[in-house]
């Protein structure tokens, strides 16, 4: 049975169909890594695109990292266990999984942190050029960051919405800050329209890949991109407050420079020189002293990731997300909800957007069915299918417990309307 | 016995007095603390000036961080377990420790980004000023941030070592940047009269409480500091790469801008606003997702600082490294060894230098007797005395077995001059 025919099977039957999940569960290639992961017992889990899974394999490299390694070879572990190596060489990991050369990804600091350097980068590496390009409803630290470089004075930020995005790319434009997938909608950018536009323009793109690394096979040489980042505690499952990482193409690593120069980013940080000399390529990009444990927790994942595959799990990450807009599709009709994210598989990433005026207390409710989805201010629910340990079976429930929800109208009940802090 | 008895009752006998460390082993308050940390057998670790060792509670707490909270609870933990607070919560233990009030001081990124953060929140405070001053020497990430603010045409670094370094804060001077105890020599600055001095010409003070914190007792507030930054992984025990912290000073915070303006430090994260609206206070100097696990480790290693005492922790690494000064005094006059350190303990942090051509292949032997120190470029052996796991016996084999090397030259067997990175 393929997901196609499955869907369509579903659509005839009219119904929600658990034999049809099952069996896609059943020809599912990936079906035998969700043991892989520790989770929670009697729940689906779906906000891996918020905070990934715990990989079974971390407990242990964590335990190792933490008792072997900190409290047993203590100080000679930099060299003895290579953590001096591990941003690169963890970087050199993700880069297999968005189309990079090893020696083009670093893993530092945060995703904020990283559009911060690679923003002031850009700019420095188109000189007279003073507009960074991004979109409204963007995710806010990307437009936050930008705002923070326009008040220090050092770029004028230009909010254009796409299609208005790409004739708003002129020879003021140094750099077109777009995320890939979009946090909350889920839409997918063209990655190579968009790089290319910012390129006939003299501009460079500078792609932010939180919500796609690990859930969609990302291409970045392919599509020419010049810049990127991302996060490594989402589909990465690096943890929480996982390390990002940053790529730099290798044309441009003559001509980088990171605005931040911390000691690690030094070509010979441990000749403690007062002059600073930027370390070649991307390793000047790194900062302060890395996170071992949480480099640790990082490679981990990144790991689980290469070994089950980018492209399968871009496959069923596809499938899943397809499979559950079908289970729902009738709602719409009748219920308030509304479908916020592309159609077209190909065009979303790996988690759904549904719209309802009452998006928080339905979350709150689906939790009660055990289903944990998140809410995003002012009015959407969002539902996360990491193709790595979510099935098809999974994906019914979600599907079979909103149903119940929306009609029970189970949302109404006050103990779903309290207000608490939502992440 | 008093250690001020000891140390004179070791002189006059001229001997290295292992029954006197032993006798004032036994008279430390602090000797059961030892137990709480994990310490290799048969070593006596002398760079917890550098990495920490990793506290025994550590091994529990992150084995709960990472299957109970992490693997468990998931995004829920946000919530449920406190994590988006970890960053103020940790920053104000971390308050009782230098002398600040507990909303002065918050966790996030590493040391180097908080020097970038607060360098231009300092320029931003001292508007017509453009020089940042400090000292030659300084640990290279100081010099190597200040430096790339200069690039950026954010600031001009003036470089003035102490005592001309008074005469050099003049009208130009926005913020003096001092490392409050200096890497290598161990010298510590007097924070109130260098703060006094920038204070006199209008100019800020911002402190690195680096090789400070967890050893000393600072006092930010009782010397008018205004700003500060330290690291976690040091004497606080918070795990390799641990986060760092920053204090800005109350009076400050209605000024104070942080330039990299992320979204964990907007007044409404979750509100995913476009518009950025700093958060109040020092909560604003956050940036990307709190690190969960390190931040973690690092509460547990400073609940342990907290626990033992400031004030007591001090009071010990000031009598270990005068035993041990004491216990060497004599080899300057045979050996080319010469202390580097300040010989008032009241003048120095919790580490010894000392300087010897051979320094790095002495490191090197003293490692074959189970002496765990660290080589600093060009000519320094450092030795770090953290008091809450190191005893004076410790210290009389540290002494001991840097007397055999000297005595039998055992530096130049080829074994020890093999060159490797040095961290």
């Amino acid at each position: 049975v393929t997901v196609r025919s499955a869907v369509a099977l579903a659509r005839r039957e009219g119904h929600l169909a658990l034999d049809i999940a099952r069996r896609l569960d059943a020809a599912d290639p990936l079906r035998g890594f969700r043991k892989r992961f520790h989770l929670p017992d009697g729940v689906v889990y779906l906000t891996g695109n918020s905070l990934g899974a715990l990989p079974k394999a971390t407990v242990n490299r964590l335990h190792r990292a933490i008792r072997a390694e900190w409290g047993q070879d203590l100080i000679d572990s930099w060299n003895k266990h290579d953590w001096i190596s591990a941003p690169a060489r963890v970087g050199a990991k993700i880069a297999s999984l968005i189309g990079a050369e090893p020696d083009e990804v670093i893993v530092s600091d945060s995703t904020s942190m990283n559009l911060f350097k690679l923003l002031l980068g850009a700019l420095a590496m188109r000189p007279g050029r003073r507009v960074v390009l991004t979109e409204p409803g963007n995710f806010p630290t990307n437009l936050y960051i930008a705002d923070g470089l326009q008040r220090l004075g050092l770029c004028e930020v230009r909010l254009a919405k796409a299609p208005a995005l790409v004739d708003a790319i002129d020879d003021d434009v140094a750099v077109v800050l777009l995320t890939h997938v979009h946090y909350q909608s889920a839409a997918a950018h063209d990655m190579a329209a968009f790089t290319e536009a910012a390129h006939s323009r003299g501009a460079l793109a500078l792609w932010d890949l939180s919500h796609s690394v690990g859930a969609l096979a990302v291409d970045l040489n392919v599509c020419g991109a010049d810049l990127a980042v991302g996060c490594g505690y989402k589909y990465l499952n690096g943890g929480p407050g996982a390390p990002a990482f940053q790529f730099v193409g290798r044309r441009h690593q003559g001509e980088f420079r990171s605005p931040i120069t911390g000691w690690m980013g030094h070509a010979a940080p441990f000749a403690f020189d007062d002059e600073y000399v930027p370390a070649a390529g991307v390793r000047q990009a790194l900062c302060g002293t890395p996170p071992v444990l949480a480099l640790a927790a990082l490679e981990t994942g990144v790991d689980l990731v290469r070994e089950i595959g980018i492209d399968g799990l871009a496959t069923k990450g596809r499938a899943l997300t397809s499979f559950f807009l079908q289970c729902v599709s009738d709602l719409e009709a009748w219920s308030g909800l509304s479908v916020v994210s592309p159609v077209d598989a190909l065009r979303r990433g790996s988690h759904v957007a549904l719209r309802h005026p009452d998006a928080f207390a339905i979350c709150q409710a689906l939790s009660a069915y055990g289903i944990v989805g998140d809410f995003r201010a002012p009015d959407v629910l969002r539902l996360g299918f990491a193709p790595a340990y979510i099935g098809f079976e999974d994906s019914w429930r979600a599907a079979a417990a909103l149903r119940s929800v929306l009609r029970e109208q189970r949302w109404k009940e006050p103990r779903f309307n309290e207000k608490r802090t939502v992440t």
